[in-house]
């Protein structure tokens, strides 16, 4: 499968990955004490709410969880032991209308709802970094 | 971002892909005269579906169909001029829950709702092109 190599290393979505799994590397190469993040609670204003308001994540989940959505990305696997019940069953539950859809279409609805996720994850994973400098006293 | 290249390489992600556009390329080769696909009709036994019941679509629309999807799947980009009105309406009310949901689970619902659909297209070339290799009379 060597002759179609070159095409994907221009893909937009391989780009879109790379973009993030880098923004996440840069995200742990500043970050030196995770730990200053716990108890941090989620700010209104900027873009790191990672669920925050609903379920009291502090920045360090948020971290935690940028971190391994990075592994994903990388990976391409979804994780099997991945038991989001309840996130899960309402994603299922709005499957059905979907199934009955055409294929192409389908294609389309997931490799934009990718690229949605992912753009919102590096915005996230850059907020994340500016907060940590704001943390330590570090101008930016 | 050249130090993450090596990880996309072995990424699960882009190995679907890849096989996805190898079933296609190989289709490509095979079919040297697209049009004798023409009128052919939908069979039930196959997974040839391509909407074709509900669509009145033919073998060569299929083959069209399955062509350009892998120009999406090898540039990562939605066409600009998706205009899929009805599915996507249909599927865009769907994406009310989901966008509720949390980020990681988001992620995973449209990886694995890429790796599906890219499965289930990689069959469809396949079978299409077993199809073809039948109607010119070629035993395989």
């Amino acid at each position: 499968m060597q002759f179609a190599d070159a095409k994907f290393n221009r893909s937009y979505l391989l780009l879109s990955q790379k973009r993030y799994s880098s923004a996440v590397h840069n995200m742990e190469q500043t970050i030196l004490l995770p730990s200053l993040l716990r108890d941090v609670p989620y700010d209104d204003d900027d873009t790191l709410d990672c669920e925050a308001a609903e379920n009291n994540k502090d920045l360090y989940e948020c971290y935690l969880q940028l971190k391994a959505i990075k592994n994903t990305v990388e990976s391409g696997l979804v994780p099997h032991d991945d038991a989001k019940g309840k996130s899960h069953a309402v994603l299922h539950k709005s499957l059905e209308p979907l199934l009955e859809a055409d294929p192409e279409a389908l294609f389309h609805f997931h490799l934009r709802g990718l690229f949605t996720v992912m753009a919102s994850l590096t915005k996230k994973s850059q907020s994340l970094t500016k907060k940590y400098l704001d943390i330590i006293g570090v101008s930016h």
